[in-house]
Protein backbone atom coordinates (compact mmCIF):
# COMPACT_ATOMS: atom_id res chain seq x y z
CA UNK A 1 0.00 0.00 0.00
CA UNK A 2 1.35 3.53 -0.85
CA UNK A 3 1.48 5.72 2.68
CA UNK A 4 1.89 9.32 3.28
CA UNK A 5 3.46 10.60 6.66
CA UNK A 6 2.91 14.18 7.45
CA UNK A 7 6.04 14.79 10.22
CA UNK A 8 9.43 13.39 10.09
CA UNK A 9 9.76 13.70 13.92
CA UNK A 10 10.42 10.57 15.90
CA UNK A 11 6.79 9.34 15.37
CA UNK A 12 6.69 9.94 11.49
CA UNK A 13 10.27 8.07 10.87
CA UNK A 14 9.65 4.96 13.07
CA UNK A 15 6.07 4.39 11.38
CA UNK A 16 7.27 4.99 7.96
CA UNK A 17 10.43 2.62 9.14
CA UNK A 18 8.17 0.23 9.99
CA UNK A 19 5.61 0.25 7.19
CA UNK A 20 8.49 -0.01 4.30
CA UNK A 21 9.83 -3.07 6.38
CA UNK A 22 6.39 -4.42 5.96
CA UNK A 23 6.79 -3.88 2.07
CA UNK A 24 4.49 -0.83 2.34
CA UNK A 25 5.63 2.25 0.15
CA UNK A 26 6.34 5.66 1.98
CA UNK A 27 6.49 9.20 1.28
CA UNK A 28 7.57 10.92 4.53
CA UNK A 29 6.58 14.68 4.28
CA UNK A 30 8.13 17.64 5.25
CA UNK A 31 7.44 21.88 5.29
CA UNK A 32 9.95 21.66 2.65
CA UNK A 33 11.16 19.32 -0.46
CA UNK A 34 14.85 19.57 0.88
CA UNK A 35 14.16 19.08 4.60
CA UNK A 36 17.69 17.39 5.72
CA UNK A 37 15.70 14.54 7.98
CA UNK A 38 13.44 13.58 5.36
CA UNK A 39 16.20 13.17 2.78
CA UNK A 40 18.50 10.78 5.56
CA UNK A 41 15.03 9.01 6.00
CA UNK A 42 14.55 8.78 2.33
CA UNK A 43 18.50 7.97 2.22
CA UNK A 44 18.57 4.65 4.04
CA UNK A 45 15.23 3.59 3.47
CA UNK A 46 15.38 1.46 0.31
CA UNK A 47 13.43 1.83 -3.03
CA UNK A 48 10.24 1.75 -1.05
CA UNK A 49 11.37 5.05 0.69
CA UNK A 50 10.86 8.49 -0.48
CA UNK A 51 11.01 12.42 1.15
CA UNK A 52 8.67 15.38 -0.35
CA UNK A 53 6.49 17.87 1.09
CA UNK A 54 3.60 17.68 2.85
CA UNK A 55 1.51 17.72 -0.27
CA UNK A 56 3.84 15.15 -1.70
CA UNK A 57 3.30 12.46 0.83
CA UNK A 58 -0.47 13.10 0.88
CA UNK A 59 -0.76 13.43 -2.80
CA UNK A 60 1.47 10.14 -2.67
CA UNK A 61 -0.74 7.96 0.00
CA UNK A 62 -3.71 6.23 -0.20
CA UNK A 63 -3.34 6.35 3.38
CA UNK A 64 -2.38 9.58 5.44
CA UNK A 65 -1.01 9.43 8.86
CA UNK A 66 -0.69 12.88 10.97
CA UNK A 67 2.44 12.24 12.85
CA UNK A 68 3.04 16.31 13.43
CA UNK A 69 2.83 17.94 16.84
CA UNK A 70 -0.38 18.87 17.82
CA UNK A 71 -0.09 22.42 17.75
CA UNK A 72 1.17 22.64 13.98
CA UNK A 73 -1.34 19.65 12.54
CA UNK A 74 -3.82 22.10 10.95
CA UNK A 75 -1.19 24.10 9.26
CA UNK A 76 0.62 21.19 8.36
CA UNK A 77 -2.63 19.08 6.95
CA UNK A 78 -3.83 22.54 4.76
CA UNK A 79 -0.66 22.58 3.63
CA UNK A 80 -0.94 18.48 2.67
CA UNK A 81 -4.31 20.04 0.87
CA UNK A 82 -7.94 18.48 1.64
CA UNK A 83 -8.38 17.70 -1.73
CA UNK A 84 -5.36 14.82 -1.55
CA UNK A 85 -6.77 14.12 1.61
CA UNK A 86 -10.24 13.85 0.59
CA UNK A 87 -11.69 10.31 0.91
CA UNK A 88 -8.37 9.33 2.76
CA UNK A 89 -8.06 7.40 5.78
CA UNK A 90 -5.93 9.55 7.98
CA UNK A 91 -5.13 8.36 11.06
CA UNK A 92 -3.84 11.13 13.42
CA UNK A 93 -1.37 10.18 16.38
CA UNK A 94 -0.53 13.95 17.29
CA UNK A 95 -1.22 14.87 20.83
CA UNK A 96 -2.37 18.92 21.78
CA UNK A 97 0.91 19.57 23.78
CA UNK A 98 1.70 23.12 24.66
CA UNK A 99 5.10 23.65 26.69
CA UNK A 100 4.67 26.75 28.59
CA UNK A 101 8.12 29.06 29.50
CA UNK A 102 9.34 27.06 32.32
CA UNK A 103 8.36 23.66 30.87
CA UNK A 104 4.22 23.73 32.19
CA UNK A 105 2.47 20.97 30.40
CA UNK A 106 -0.62 22.23 29.15
CA UNK A 107 -2.91 21.19 26.67
CA UNK A 108 -4.67 22.96 23.52
CA UNK A 109 -7.46 22.32 23.06
CA UNK A 110 -9.05 20.89 26.38
CA UNK A 111 -12.19 19.36 27.78
CA UNK A 112 -14.73 20.40 24.55
CA UNK A 113 -12.64 19.78 21.48
CA UNK A 114 -9.17 18.05 20.37
CA UNK A 115 -7.08 18.03 17.60
CA UNK A 116 -8.97 15.10 16.10
CA UNK A 117 -12.13 17.00 16.11
CA UNK A 118 -9.97 19.92 14.59
CA UNK A 119 -8.95 18.27 11.97
CA UNK A 120 -12.31 16.06 10.93
CA UNK A 121 -14.30 19.81 11.34
CA UNK A 122 -11.67 21.04 8.81
CA UNK A 123 -11.24 18.10 6.06
CA UNK A 124 -14.61 16.98 6.38
CA UNK A 125 -14.09 14.80 3.29
CA UNK A 126 -11.11 13.00 5.17
CA UNK A 127 -11.57 9.64 6.99
CA UNK A 128 -10.56 10.67 10.43
CA UNK A 129 -9.57 7.96 12.98
CA UNK A 130 -7.58 9.16 15.80
CA UNK A 131 -4.67 6.40 17.02
CA UNK A 132 -1.49 5.38 18.60
CA UNK A 133 -1.46 9.07 20.93
CA UNK A 134 -0.97 6.95 23.95
CA UNK A 135 1.86 5.35 23.65
CA UNK A 136 5.94 5.81 22.79
CA UNK A 137 6.78 6.02 19.00
CA UNK A 138 8.90 2.40 19.76
CA UNK A 139 5.91 0.46 21.19
CA UNK A 140 3.37 1.80 18.77
CA UNK A 141 4.95 -0.36 16.09
CA UNK A 142 6.37 -3.31 18.62
CA UNK A 143 3.60 -3.97 21.12
CA UNK A 144 6.03 -7.78 21.90
CA UNK A 145 8.20 -5.53 23.79
CA UNK A 146 5.65 -5.74 26.82
CA UNK A 147 4.30 -8.74 27.85
CA UNK A 148 0.95 -10.18 27.58
CA UNK A 149 -1.84 -7.88 26.48
CA UNK A 150 -2.25 -4.15 26.58
CA UNK A 151 -4.38 -1.54 24.66
CA UNK A 152 -4.62 0.98 22.04
CA UNK A 153 -7.52 3.12 21.74
CA UNK A 154 -9.23 4.21 18.17
CA UNK A 155 -11.97 7.24 17.69
CA UNK A 156 -13.23 8.15 14.68
CA UNK A 157 -16.62 8.54 12.84
CA UNK A 158 -16.44 6.36 10.16
CA UNK A 159 -16.52 2.59 10.85
CA UNK A 160 -14.48 1.69 7.69
CA UNK A 161 -11.88 3.53 8.32
CA UNK A 162 -11.75 2.45 12.04
CA UNK A 163 -11.53 -1.13 10.57
CA UNK A 164 -8.91 0.05 7.88
CA UNK A 165 -6.85 1.13 11.06
CA UNK A 166 -7.33 -2.35 12.69
CA UNK A 167 -6.17 -3.81 9.70
CA UNK A 168 -3.64 -1.99 9.51
CA UNK A 169 -2.19 -1.75 13.51
CA UNK A 170 -2.47 -5.68 12.95
CA UNK A 171 0.62 -5.52 10.73
CA UNK A 172 2.04 -3.93 13.63
CA UNK A 173 1.37 -7.01 15.45
CA UNK A 174 -1.69 -5.47 17.82
CA UNK A 175 -4.20 -8.15 17.68
CA UNK A 176 -7.79 -6.63 17.02
CA UNK A 177 -9.33 -7.57 19.97
CA UNK A 178 -6.21 -5.21 22.22
CA UNK A 179 -7.65 -2.33 19.89
CA UNK A 180 -11.10 -0.65 22.16
CA UNK A 181 -13.06 1.58 20.12
CA UNK A 182 -14.13 4.76 22.04
CA UNK A 183 -16.82 5.59 19.37
CA UNK A 184 -16.83 8.51 17.62
CA UNK A 185 -14.03 11.44 16.96
CA UNK A 186 -15.05 13.40 20.20
CA UNK A 187 -13.46 10.05 21.76
CA UNK A 188 -9.93 11.85 20.86
CA UNK A 189 -10.67 14.40 23.67
CA UNK A 190 -10.45 11.20 25.94
CA UNK A 191 -7.16 9.91 24.99
CA UNK A 192 -5.62 13.05 24.11
CA UNK A 193 -6.09 14.17 27.99
CA UNK A 194 -4.36 11.70 28.70
CA UNK A 195 -1.11 12.89 28.56
CA UNK A 196 -0.31 14.73 31.80
CA UNK A 197 -1.15 11.18 33.13
CA UNK A 198 1.17 9.52 31.15
CA UNK A 199 4.01 11.96 31.46
CA UNK A 200 3.96 11.54 35.43
CA UNK A 201 4.12 7.28 34.92
CA UNK A 202 7.06 8.20 32.47
CA UNK A 203 8.65 10.41 35.76
CA UNK A 204 7.64 7.12 38.17
CA UNK A 205 8.43 4.50 35.71
CA UNK A 206 11.72 6.24 34.29
CA UNK A 207 11.45 4.82 31.02
CA UNK A 208 8.43 5.70 28.13
CA UNK A 209 8.40 2.23 27.38
CA UNK A 210 5.08 1.17 29.04
CA UNK A 211 1.43 1.24 28.19
CA UNK A 212 -1.59 0.76 29.52
CA UNK A 213 -3.56 -2.14 30.18
CA UNK A 214 -6.95 -2.90 31.47
CA UNK A 215 -8.45 -5.31 33.66
CA UNK A 216 -12.59 -5.36 34.03
CA UNK A 217 -14.63 -7.74 35.67
CA UNK A 218 -15.39 -10.84 33.11
CA UNK B 1 -8.60 5.13 63.80
CA UNK B 2 -11.42 8.02 63.87
CA UNK B 3 -12.23 8.90 60.41
CA UNK B 4 -14.08 11.87 58.92
CA UNK B 5 -15.86 11.58 55.58
CA UNK B 6 -17.32 14.81 53.49
CA UNK B 7 -20.10 14.15 51.04
CA UNK B 8 -22.73 10.89 51.95
CA UNK B 9 -22.78 9.87 48.07
CA UNK B 10 -21.77 6.64 46.70
CA UNK B 11 -18.14 7.15 47.16
CA UNK B 12 -18.64 8.52 50.57
CA UNK B 13 -20.72 5.62 51.99
CA UNK B 14 -18.67 3.10 50.14
CA UNK B 15 -15.40 4.47 51.86
CA UNK B 16 -17.50 4.17 55.33
CA UNK B 17 -19.14 0.91 54.95
CA UNK B 18 -15.88 -0.38 54.47
CA UNK B 19 -13.78 0.91 57.36
CA UNK B 20 -16.71 0.31 59.43
CA UNK B 21 -16.28 -3.39 58.57
CA UNK B 22 -12.43 -2.75 58.89
CA UNK B 23 -12.87 -1.62 62.78
CA UNK B 24 -12.73 1.76 61.82
CA UNK B 25 -15.20 4.55 63.74
CA UNK B 26 -16.30 7.08 61.23
CA UNK B 27 -18.37 10.11 60.94
CA UNK B 28 -20.60 10.57 57.33
CA UNK B 29 -20.65 14.17 56.89
CA UNK B 30 -22.93 16.20 55.24
CA UNK B 31 -24.44 19.63 54.29
CA UNK B 32 -26.91 19.65 56.84
CA UNK B 33 -27.25 17.46 60.57
CA UNK B 34 -30.78 15.86 59.51
CA UNK B 35 -29.53 14.75 56.11
CA UNK B 36 -31.28 11.62 55.32
CA UNK B 37 -28.59 9.68 53.51
CA UNK B 38 -26.21 10.30 56.51
CA UNK B 39 -28.71 9.59 58.75
CA UNK B 40 -29.97 6.25 56.99
CA UNK B 41 -26.29 5.46 57.25
CA UNK B 42 -25.77 5.82 60.26
CA UNK B 43 -28.67 3.78 61.41
CA UNK B 44 -27.50 0.80 59.59
CA UNK B 45 -23.52 1.07 60.51
CA UNK B 46 -23.85 -0.30 64.14
CA UNK B 47 -22.23 1.61 66.99
CA UNK B 48 -19.03 2.66 65.46
CA UNK B 49 -21.10 4.69 62.34
CA UNK B 50 -22.03 8.11 63.11
CA UNK B 51 -23.44 11.11 60.83
CA UNK B 52 -23.63 14.81 61.61
CA UNK B 53 -22.37 18.04 59.43
CA UNK B 54 -18.87 18.47 57.74
CA UNK B 55 -17.64 19.72 60.81
CA UNK B 56 -18.38 17.04 62.86
CA UNK B 57 -17.39 15.14 60.58
CA UNK B 58 -13.56 16.90 60.59
CA UNK B 59 -13.34 17.37 63.77
CA UNK B 60 -14.13 13.61 64.25
CA UNK B 61 -11.58 12.09 62.06
CA UNK B 62 -8.22 11.61 62.89
CA UNK B 63 -8.10 11.16 58.86
CA UNK B 64 -10.70 13.07 56.90
CA UNK B 65 -11.64 11.76 53.88
CA UNK B 66 -13.18 14.25 50.61
CA UNK B 67 -16.23 12.25 48.76
CA UNK B 68 -17.95 15.37 47.57
CA UNK B 69 -17.83 15.95 43.83
CA UNK B 70 -15.35 18.46 42.62
CA UNK B 71 -17.54 20.92 42.19
CA UNK B 72 -18.83 21.45 45.61
CA UNK B 73 -15.55 20.34 47.19
CA UNK B 74 -14.19 23.65 48.33
CA UNK B 75 -17.68 24.92 49.92
CA UNK B 76 -17.85 21.64 51.74
CA UNK B 77 -14.66 21.67 53.36
CA UNK B 78 -14.87 25.88 54.17
CA UNK B 79 -17.83 24.11 56.22
CA UNK B 80 -15.85 21.07 57.72
CA UNK B 81 -13.35 24.18 58.67
CA UNK B 82 -9.61 24.92 58.34
CA UNK B 83 -8.93 24.29 62.00
CA UNK B 84 -10.48 21.17 61.80
CA UNK B 85 -8.25 19.65 58.64
CA UNK B 86 -5.19 21.34 60.07
CA UNK B 87 -2.17 18.98 60.17
CA UNK B 88 -4.18 16.17 59.36
CA UNK B 89 -4.35 13.85 56.33
CA UNK B 90 -6.60 14.87 53.97
CA UNK B 91 -7.83 11.95 51.28
CA UNK B 92 -8.95 13.75 48.36
CA UNK B 93 -11.08 11.16 46.07
CA UNK B 94 -13.13 14.26 44.29
CA UNK B 95 -13.32 14.68 40.11
CA UNK B 96 -13.87 17.97 38.45
CA UNK B 97 -16.88 16.93 36.43
CA UNK B 98 -19.01 19.47 35.37
CA UNK B 99 -21.53 18.56 32.93
CA UNK B 100 -23.64 20.54 30.67
CA UNK B 101 -27.33 20.92 30.03
CA UNK B 102 -26.98 18.53 27.10
CA UNK B 103 -24.87 15.96 29.53
CA UNK B 104 -21.70 17.20 27.58
CA UNK B 105 -18.70 16.73 30.16
CA UNK B 106 -15.97 18.96 30.87
CA UNK B 107 -13.76 19.47 33.63
CA UNK B 108 -13.06 22.55 35.91
CA UNK B 109 -10.32 22.90 36.96
CA UNK B 110 -8.16 21.82 33.51
CA UNK B 111 -4.78 22.10 32.38
CA UNK B 112 -2.87 24.20 34.84
CA UNK B 113 -4.84 23.35 38.36
CA UNK B 114 -6.98 20.74 39.79
CA UNK B 115 -9.22 20.13 42.67
CA UNK B 116 -6.29 18.49 44.79
CA UNK B 117 -3.89 21.60 44.25
CA UNK B 118 -7.36 24.26 45.15
CA UNK B 119 -7.84 22.26 48.00
CA UNK B 120 -4.36 22.31 49.28
CA UNK B 121 -3.81 25.80 48.75
CA UNK B 122 -7.04 26.63 50.37
CA UNK B 123 -6.23 24.40 53.26
CA UNK B 124 -1.94 24.94 53.80
CA UNK B 125 -1.89 22.71 57.00
CA UNK B 126 -3.82 20.09 55.65
CA UNK B 127 -1.73 16.94 54.52
CA UNK B 128 -3.45 16.77 51.42
CA UNK B 129 -3.27 13.28 48.79
CA UNK B 130 -4.81 13.11 45.64
CA UNK B 131 -6.04 9.19 45.56
CA UNK B 132 -8.47 6.99 44.72
CA UNK B 133 -10.28 9.36 42.04
CA UNK B 134 -9.36 6.81 38.95
CA UNK B 135 -11.89 4.16 39.77
CA UNK B 136 -15.17 3.10 40.42
CA UNK B 137 -16.33 3.42 44.41
CA UNK B 138 -17.04 -0.78 44.78
CA UNK B 139 -13.51 -1.21 43.22
CA UNK B 140 -11.93 1.38 45.74
CA UNK B 141 -12.58 -1.13 48.40
CA UNK B 142 -12.33 -4.09 46.61
CA UNK B 143 -9.77 -4.54 44.43
CA UNK B 144 -9.89 -8.42 44.27
CA UNK B 145 -13.26 -8.17 42.11
CA UNK B 146 -10.34 -7.98 39.35
CA UNK B 147 -7.39 -10.45 38.72
CA UNK B 148 -4.24 -9.94 39.03
CA UNK B 149 -2.47 -5.99 39.48
CA UNK B 150 -3.84 -3.33 38.77
CA UNK B 151 -3.53 -0.03 39.83
CA UNK B 152 -3.86 3.00 42.02
CA UNK B 153 -2.04 6.67 41.80
CA UNK B 154 -1.58 8.88 44.55
CA UNK B 155 -0.23 12.50 44.57
CA UNK B 156 0.72 14.64 47.12
CA UNK B 157 3.58 16.94 48.96
CA UNK B 158 3.63 15.13 52.49
CA UNK B 159 5.24 12.11 51.88
CA UNK B 160 4.70 10.74 55.05
CA UNK B 161 0.75 11.75 54.34
CA UNK B 162 1.35 9.63 51.46
CA UNK B 163 2.68 6.99 53.09
CA UNK B 164 -0.14 6.70 55.59
CA UNK B 165 -2.46 6.60 52.48
CA UNK B 166 -0.64 3.77 51.00
CA UNK B 167 -1.13 1.84 55.08
CA UNK B 168 -4.82 2.76 54.80
CA UNK B 169 -5.54 1.07 51.32
CA UNK B 170 -3.70 -1.24 52.16
CA UNK B 171 -6.71 -1.93 54.81
CA UNK B 172 -8.81 -2.11 52.06
CA UNK B 173 -6.67 -4.80 49.77
CA UNK B 174 -4.31 -2.35 47.90
CA UNK B 175 -0.71 -3.88 48.09
CA UNK B 176 1.96 -0.70 48.12
CA UNK B 177 3.58 -1.69 45.08
CA UNK B 178 0.32 -1.48 43.13
CA UNK B 179 -0.09 2.10 43.96
CA UNK B 180 2.06 4.42 42.15
CA UNK B 181 3.32 7.87 43.46
CA UNK B 182 2.65 10.59 40.42
CA UNK B 183 4.76 12.84 42.96
CA UNK B 184 3.23 16.43 44.24
CA UNK B 185 -0.12 17.31 44.68
CA UNK B 186 0.10 18.91 40.82
CA UNK B 187 -0.07 15.00 39.85
CA UNK B 188 -3.69 15.45 40.44
CA UNK B 189 -3.91 17.38 37.38
CA UNK B 190 -3.14 14.00 35.50
CA UNK B 191 -5.58 11.54 37.36
CA UNK B 192 -8.36 13.95 37.25
CA UNK B 193 -8.04 14.90 33.18
CA UNK B 194 -8.22 10.82 32.95
CA UNK B 195 -12.35 11.14 33.39
CA UNK B 196 -13.36 11.42 30.29
CA UNK B 197 -11.10 8.78 28.85
CA UNK B 198 -12.69 6.68 32.05
CA UNK B 199 -16.06 7.73 30.39
CA UNK B 200 -15.62 6.33 26.95
CA UNK B 201 -14.05 3.26 28.72
CA UNK B 202 -16.94 2.79 30.78
CA UNK B 203 -19.24 3.17 27.91
CA UNK B 204 -17.17 0.39 25.79
CA UNK B 205 -17.11 -1.89 27.96
CA UNK B 206 -20.75 -1.60 29.98
CA UNK B 207 -19.64 -1.52 33.46
CA UNK B 208 -17.73 0.51 35.63
CA UNK B 209 -15.54 -2.69 37.43
CA UNK B 210 -12.42 -2.05 35.13
CA UNK B 211 -9.31 -0.20 36.32
CA UNK B 212 -6.07 0.55 35.08
CA UNK B 213 -3.28 -1.82 34.80
CA UNK B 214 0.40 -0.79 33.68
CA UNK B 215 2.62 -2.65 31.36
CA UNK B 216 6.52 -1.79 31.25
CA UNK B 217 9.53 -3.37 30.17
CA UNK B 218 11.25 -5.23 32.97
Amino acid sequence: MRIGIIGTGTVGQTLAGKLVELGHEVTLGSRTKDNEKGLAWAGQAGPNGHAGTFADAAEFGEVVINATGGTVSLAALRAAGAERLAGKLLIDVSNPLVFGPEGELTLDPVNTDSIGEQIQREFPEARVVKALNTLTAVMMVDPAKLPGEHNLFIAGNDAGAKAETVALLGEFGWPAEWILDLGDITGARGTEMMMPFWIRIYRQFGTPEFNYSFKRRA
